[in-house]
């Protein structure tokens, strides 16, 4: 059958755009970087590349070194890979061919969608075939009598929101990362973002999924009903499973009626009581309407500020909240917000604060805070920790892990989704120090075990937390992931190395 | 080890009961009226008891014939096993060395909750050992920043709202049967009720389980985060698994706050397009607030009003519309309730109707609906159907279905969660026809499926349904379904005969 060693042509054909490259900023393949070993999987060779230039025509399989970067590398230039060649199917049947072909041939594959997850979940670890599904974009039907949009996994975020947007309804989802991220990639990593607080979990907002299973079988689960209890809900093992279980090819979302109101306020805060009473009040305050409750510390604006040259419109404070309301009467939600400010700064709770309600000052003021994550490509060394915790422990969690590591980084800050007790921690620093980075790991993961939350809030497991998988959950659990795998993936050929350690 | 002979001293010991036992009202033995063929497994027997007593102490194994009867018959009188004993543990370690040994022994089991199921998940079909959850009923804790709430599997849903209620949370889940079904029932049927409208389905609101395998394991899956991503969320598996994967003995439910302001409006129309207008109208204008949206026609308030004696306040109408808003401020909803409901009369979509807020009043006007499936124990035979449809087709299905039946029925009537596409399509008749039945459920499920619909909206497969799992699921979806109850039940005795055909 086929040979293990490499095809030495790709080398060859490729190598005129060698001259042309950039490697500045790239961070080192994450075989060297993490010491890992390959799998027991065959090498991609000639004759597979002619399969699949058969199967998708020359243009939608990249091989072209330049092209292959950014399939190769992370967003957040963590990790790199070294894969090919990257396949560009158009249907849910060359999905179906290129994975029955791939697992006959034991080829290992990495699934991609916007390739903006922040675990290395979305990049290969060594040279597993990357099956981009950017070309699986088109949104088949929107019910206007139910809010259900069906589409390929491949559209992006904002596209399909603004489709949806049309026929009144919003995607129950939203994202910093929304201009690229896919919402098959939103499935697979089971994304929370900034609203979850306002409609719920994808588990609950996802109605139905195709999925290719590794030996290319497809499953249909579009269900499109509201309420189906027919059998077990097997779309759910699949939301969050990261590629290991199967690649999904269609979504059917369930999207709410879309707001005709919307309000930000911006406020300053004195100390994190008081960040943890005003969100309460908040809660208790503007009821329905509340849709996101955001928290930065001083830290996260300074960061910002300078990487991103955001400004806090309200001057310095120990603490921001950013909290939102979407709702359906501008009237009635303009009378909850100011109220509710009002009294928050009356009680004290609240130093300073802002209210907008018009687009643009909206957007600024949401940039305060979406822009955080960009500023991070411009650092020298960033450990990014996305932690959920019980919200008592939210900032305590940000003062121990300064303490732990005084001096030794140049800041550490803490944002992130409070209404859902989601943390995102990091700590920044010019120079790299490995023995700092691996000792800061292992406290956040057991200062948050400790206070008994999850070393994974919305990011995923993917290829940087995988050895917390057993560590996350019950020795019963983990060998059920174990088994689930083994039944729906016997070759492994999905997503090697990552979620399982 | 055992023998297979039924244990003869059961008999004799229950024989004092019998004289005083009353079998009027009672249906036959499920095995006869279906024909179905028992399933490989030991009988019930003198050792076993023995054990039983042994590990609960002689209170919680039942085997009196009168303790025992409403056990094994339904709720809705359709099906009745003749389970020998039931066991009612306290603790999860109870349900794991029942389990363990039942395992061991090929002794097969039915879990039960509340027993307010209506498709035959929860009483047994021959002799399975029926594990009664009542006893299980602890609210362990609730957590008065996040909302959650961690209590036993047998804790009734209406008291469990009763204690979340006391902190400010609202139990999301409303179904008629609250004052009798379990959370864990529910979880276990993924029931939907009322309210999924505004708080969505379970899959989104259970953050965790603890779950008991066939072989006795403890699963634990109990994470109580809103956001967390270290792995499959394998919990989902179980959410809608009718008992036949494990038995779930601790939930971790997540609760939004209550609402401070609730209003119904009961309306009446005079064709199904003005429903379907008045709904996405009570959309478009409600919003956020709008809590549930009912819909009941003219022959089912018929059928309340002769069987559980609820009348009109509005006058006879063909549709009725009941519209409930839950919101933060009694003032603001009102006033959208007051302001839909006029530009709805203006608009000639409603010609009468009524606005409740006074809790008395709003409990009346909800009563009109809730009683509804009281009335049916009082009827002679009443065929139930639990289906969805896209909204445009909900009604027609109601349409056919008379037509189909012309006058071989005394009444045909259609009422449910509009709001959410799930119809309750029923039958009504003095006399008991077989074939018509037959015939009916074949109407009903190839007419629904022409609709793109789902043969069972929110009451499950059970028993009742299970001849429908292949042809409500793709091939690949039902493969994986049986792969998956291999995986964890690999002597199949839990809840045998039911979902599976």
């Amino acid at each position: 059958m086929m040979s293990n060693k490499l095809l030495k042509s790709m080398v060859v054909f490729n190598v005129k755009n060698i001259s042309s490259r950039s490697f500045k900023n790239l961070p080192d393949f994450t075989k060297n970087t993490f010491n890992v070993e390959r799998g027991f999987y065959n090498y991609f060779q000639e004759p597979h590349l002619r399969f699949f230039q058969n199967l998708l025509g020359n243009e939608r399989v990249v091989t072209d070194l330049i092209d292959l970067e950014k399939h190769n590398v992370d967003w957040y230039l963590q990790f790199r890979g070294s894969s090919d060649v990257v396949l560009k199917p158009k249907t849910t049947e060359e999905v179906s061919k290129i994975l029955e072909f791939c697992n006959g041939n034991k080829l290992a594959v990495c699934p991609q969608g916007g390739n903006t997850g922040a675990s290395g979940g979305s990049v290969p670890v060594f040279d597993e075939i990357i099956i981009s599904m950017e070309m699986m974009n088109e949104i088949i039907n929107i019910d206007e009598d139910s809010g259900t949009v069906t589409c390929q996994s491949g559209v992006i975020l904002e596209s399909l929101d603004k489709a949806v947007a049309e026929k009144g309804f919003v995607v129950p989802l939203d994202l910093g990362a929304k201009g690229s991220c896919h919402i098959g990639g939103n499935v697979a990593t089971n994304a929370g973002g900034m609203r979850l607080i306002r409609y719920g979990n994808l588990h609950g907002n996802i109605l139905g999924l195709e999925v290719v299973k590794a030996n290319g079988e497809v499953l249909n689960l579009l269900k499109p009903m509201k309420k189906d209890n027919t059998g077990f809900h097997l779309k759910n093992l699949f939301i969050g499973s990261e590629g290991t279980l199967g690649i999904i090819t269609k979504v059917i979302l369930q999207c709410p009626p879309r707001p005709r109101s919307q309000h930000v306020a911006f406020l300053g805060l004195q100390k994190y009581d008081k960040v943890l009473k005003t969100f309460k009040k908040a809660r208790s305050d503007l009821g329905e309407i509340l849709s996101a409750v955001e928290v930065m510390d001083h830290a996260t604006i300074e960061f910002a500020h300078e990487y991103v040259q955001t400004v806090s419109p309200i001057g310095d404070y120990p603490f921001y909240l950013l909290i939102e309301t979407s709702g359906s009467s501008d009237e009635h939600d303009e009378h909850k917000v100011h109220a509710f400010v009002e009294s928050a700064l009356n009680q004290h709770f609240v130093l300073n604060g802002t209210v907008a309600s018009d687009h643009t000052k909206v957007r600024g003021l949401w940039e305060l805070r979406e822009k955080v994550p960009v500023g991070f490509k411009k650092c020298g060394w960033v450990g990014l920790f996305d932690v959920s915790l019980p919200i008592k422990h939210y900032y305590t969690m940000v003062d121990e892990t300064r303490s732990f590591l005084k001096n030794r980084v140049d800041s550490v800050f803490g944002f992130g989704h409070l209404g859902d007790g989601n943390l995102h921690l990091n700590a920044v620093s010019k120079k790299y120090d490995e023995t700092l980075k691996t000792s800061l790991e292992k406290f956040v993961a057991v200062k948050t075990t400790e206070f008994g939350g999850s070393v994974s809030a919305e990011h995923g497991v993917g290829f940087l937390k995988r050895r917390y998988l057993p560590m996350a959950n019950s020795p019963g659990a983990f060998h059920l992931m174990t088994d689930v795998k083994k039944l729906l993936d016997p070759n492994r050929i999905l997503n090697p190395y990552k979620i399982f350690p």
